[in-house]
């Protein structure tokens, strides 16, 4: 699956991205910038805080998600209309410096625009997964894209 | 509201936070690292993409959001055990270079432990509002907290 557009998708459609390893300055680095908690900056005080050390801050976790998604290159960059937003957002396990993600999904719901007949709002489960295997967070996002164009 | 601890929290309590300007360069910036679609990266293009010119990234919207919660200072650094999730999260309108973002929001369920008495989750449903008082982005998540302990 490489530069598709909404028609190219099928239910059922399984994949999986490359990976990122998120190292102590990229989680210290995160934090700072957006979620300040302590457990997710002081590598002291998190070790007697409630994940027994250092975690990432699960927004950090997220947008690494995404950016495996994007880097993987699935969607054609003409298709992208955005996305309305995502579902179920659950952060099941702690992600900790030195940790490789991939992200994987599956195509949940292909629905055509009832109003537009250029596009359609695809729905996917996704899941990021660590280097055991463990799954640390799911999500079900929705994004909107455009079919093939003719000339495509 | 400073510093809260769970059962400092009522159900109906709202807030409204401090804002944050997002000029271009903090929206490409963020596109470079997390989401580099086209209509967040690239002025010229973005003219001619969906959106008529370019705008921040749905993901960059949500952790300016959690920025401007957590420098808020509403919950006490101790009492955050962390978030189980999110629900219903959308993204409603463009959010473009030089908006000014803030956060407001209203508590809508507090559920203590039932396991551990010593905690509870709160559910908040947030909207993040720009300096036209319209709604770019709505979202409904979770936070487990710990009460207020005997000493504080």
């Amino acid at each position: 699956m490489r530069h598709a557009y909404f028609d190219d998708f099928k239910v059922g459609q399984r994949f999986k991205t490359a990976g990122k390893t998120l190292t102590e300055a990229d989680v210290i680095g995160f934090a700072e910038r957006y979620d300040p908690q302590y457990f997710h900056l002081d590598v002291e005080a998190a070790k007697d805080g409630p994940f027994g050390g250092l975690i990432a801050s699960g927004l950090h976790t997220l947008v690494t998600g995404y950016r495996m998604l994007f880097q993987a290159g699935y969607v054609a960059p003409d298709a992208s209309l955005g996305s309305p937003g995502i579902d179920e957002l659950r952060w099941v396990k702690p992600v900790r410096p030195g940790d490789t993600l991939h992200m994987r999904g599956e195509v949940i719901e292909l629905k055509p625009s009832s109003s537009k007949p250029d596009r359609g709002v695809a729905r996917f489960f996704l899941e990021v997964v660590n280097q055991r295997n463990e799954v640390v967070m799911t999500l079900r996002p929705m994004w909107l894209l455009k079919k093939r164009p003719a000339s495509a």
